[in-house]
């Protein structure tokens, strides 16, 4: 049966998918010029931006939200201030859009130019920051493509003015409005016919939890690029800098540990296991880390007076997203593999060793977006890995792997410039 | 509720997934040498490929099938050859795994490196040619990945002793044999529970006929990666040379009109139309077309005596597949652009024309996989792109666009060297 839905979703999805051809044929400064014009337009607005999301606010307070949620609901003069900053950032970036990626000759004559274009439309769905709504406008702007956004019910004003502000600079800009929309509800409903649509959008980006993710992968007729979860680990070799391992594995779990690129797993060699994992577990107490182990782990820990809970499988597949970390004593690389395969969500992954061959080892075998030796897995981020920006990390493998910045919001083309060339079989 | 082909398949696809693992790590010189294996055995084993065939053949003929259909299905010693020498030429192609394609130092001073890597298991589902079989399987190993195939109901035997085959070498190769699996059985329910292992499987490759490929595309959880149809078109200018027009449109519609890159529609402008139609016309049907045109064109026909047909909306939609043409008169190249827009497909479309702003106008402004200038659409194919060898084509945006060789087949992965780096903020 059609949704009643169709009728809201058809006219956004055809009149993006027309904005996208017109987009995706513009300059770098023509695309500039409406970044400034929207500079100016947040800053000139800041008030009315303060009174949407303040509707939000008290829409979110009556609801119970949590005080995290409703933090990460608020928008107040020094956001405002950083969505400003991150438009000058991403105008500073390089326009990927027009790229000769090959350029070859065909032995009849005719050249063949390979060369970056615009994907077209993308759908972005997220959950109730209201900055993404800026950031993912102004990434797939400068792109050259067309977007459809649906926000979440939480940030709804706040998203509705954030965008009318996007679109006034777009037209101050002479371009179609049409080019940045958001879905004017936040019905699941909607969304779902939102993603039938493969005929006008060619990709969809979700942000958000797992369930939402979960939910789109499910029912999405559009590719979908995606992460589940950052289940992270960490391997500690036999051979290792021991106060090296240390700082690493304490900056992986705790500087921010409610991120996908904290670590939830280490795994220790046996051969090291008795003398340093106490060490280890102390270092991360102090910093407020809960332990689950193995029966290796716990045993050498309780020996030592150190509080560690059992560990079974449902620990080690878990996202803590807290302090909490799992440890599991092994006996080789190999098994730390098989670990990091079986339990991991091929987001980041390290080793921690001195010995060069065994860290290549690792980097070639673990099946990872983000393979690390000697560093730490909070690096995975499109700002860290030079990108510029970031609309998203990727754990699937077709067409974007790891951080995603504007160049994966292109595709390309191939341009064959002939002189009447036939084939002749 | 599950499938009972869940049980068949799941064993299936894990161990597809184990052997990936395997797979990605291996030199070009052990997957060279099991493709030597298996040109050895297709050599020693040419008789019982025949007699499978055979038995193919005969159920084929008391079903009735088609004899172009029974022609596909054919195996015989020329075809045999032909694949021994598609072996050698995969052989002699580059091994894409290990490329890097991005090496740079974070200020701290890790290096990040972005290797090309195989993407890990690959479904392809395909329709009775015996051949694509080895085609798939040869490509697929070549670039590092293992594949689960899933053949047309009509070859069932000649896939089974195919696959049979290559499944030998690769034991004689010392690789697991689950790297390449045919599916045992060809019922639609055991594709559709196969389409649902995106745990497993990391890309579907479908090759077929639109019906076949739109259901699996409309069922499948994993990644897909297609073209429906092929409706390619071409656009005579009004500065053209007419002879070198006439050739390229005679090559595009009438070399090898049942191949999805040949033109199902041309669009000519209208200040032209009167005089070079009528010419144009009588060399294609020379060649044997069929024309369907819109009231101008008909018009234009007509007074000059040739057999023309009304075209509608259906005709500039219809990928023909055959010796049928449908024209249009069109006012200016932007209404040919729209009409690209609004009636292809995405694949190939070509302008002919002697003005080069036109031209390149037309190369930015089609949304199209390739877009030819002065060249026939024909062209379209991974061997004469310099890809050597074509596992598909894809009118998609995401991962591949275009004609798809052994790169399309891999993914990246960043890997990051550090001494210790942490992460500050």
């Amino acid at each position: 049966m059609k949704s009643d839905y169709c009728s809201l979703i058809e006219p956004i999805v055809t009149s993006a998918r027309q904005a996208a051809l017109f987009m995706s044929t513009l300059s770098s400064e023509q695309k500039n010029r409406v970044l400034e014009y929207l500079k100016d337009f947040l800053e000139k607005n800041k008030n009315v931006i303060l009174e949407e999301n303040a509707k939000d606010l008290i829409v979110g307070r009556n609801k119970q939200l949590s005080p995290a949620l409703l933090d990460r609901l608020e928008l107040n003069e020094k956001r405002i201030q950083g969505m400003i900053i991150g438009i000058d950032q991403v105008i500073a970036l390089e326009d990927p859009v027009g790229e000769v990626l090959e350029d070859y000759a065909h032995p009849l004559g005719m050249k063949i130019r390979k060369s970056r274009v615009p994907l077209g439309v993308i759908g972005i769905i997220y959950e109730s920051r209201p900055n993404v709504s800026i950031d993912c406008a102004i990434l797939c702007l400068k792109s050259g493509n067309a977007c459809v956004l649906r926000g979440g019910k939480e940030a709804f004003y706040s998203n509705k003015i954030l965008i009318r502000l996007v679109q006034e600079a777009l037209i101050k800009g002479g371009f179609p409005d049409t080019s940045v929309q958001l879905i004017p509800t936040t019905d699941r409903e909607a969304m779902t016919v939102l993603l039938q649509q493969d005929s006008f959008i060619d990709c969809i980006i979700p942000r958000g939890g797992e369930g939402l993710i979960r939910y789109i992968a499910e029912n999405s007729r559009i590719p979908v690029i995606k992460h589940y979860q950052g289940v992270c680990n960490a391997y500690i070799d036999e051979e290792v800098d021991w106060d090296m391992a240390k700082s690493v594995v304490i900056n992986a779990k705790c500087q921010r540990p409610g991120v996908c690129n904290a670590i939830e797993n280490i795994l220790v060699h046996q051969s090291i296991a008795s003398t340093m994992l106490p060490d280890l577990a102390k270092a991360l107490q102090t910093n407020g880390v809960k332990l689950y182990g193995d029966e290796r782990a716990l045993s050498i820990l309780q020996q030592q007076g150190i509080q560690c809970t059992i560990a079974t499988d449902k620990e080690y597949l878990e996202e803590f997203l807290d302090l909490s970390l799992a440890v599991k004593v092994v006996d080789s690389l190999q098994e730390a593999v098989n670990f990091i395969h079986a339990f991991g969500s091929g987001h980041s992954d390290m080793i921690l060793t001195n010995n060069a061959k065994t860290g290549e080892n690792f980097l070639n075998q673990v099946d990872s977006a983000t393979v690390y030796w000697n560093a730490s897995t909070r690096f995975t981020d499109g700002f860290e890995f030079g990108l510029g920006a970031e609309i998203g990390i990727s754990t699937d493998k077709i067409h974007a792997r790891g951080p995603m910045g504007l160049r994966e919001l292109t595709t390309y083309k191939y341009k064959v410039y002939g002189s009447g060339q036939i084939r002749p079989s």
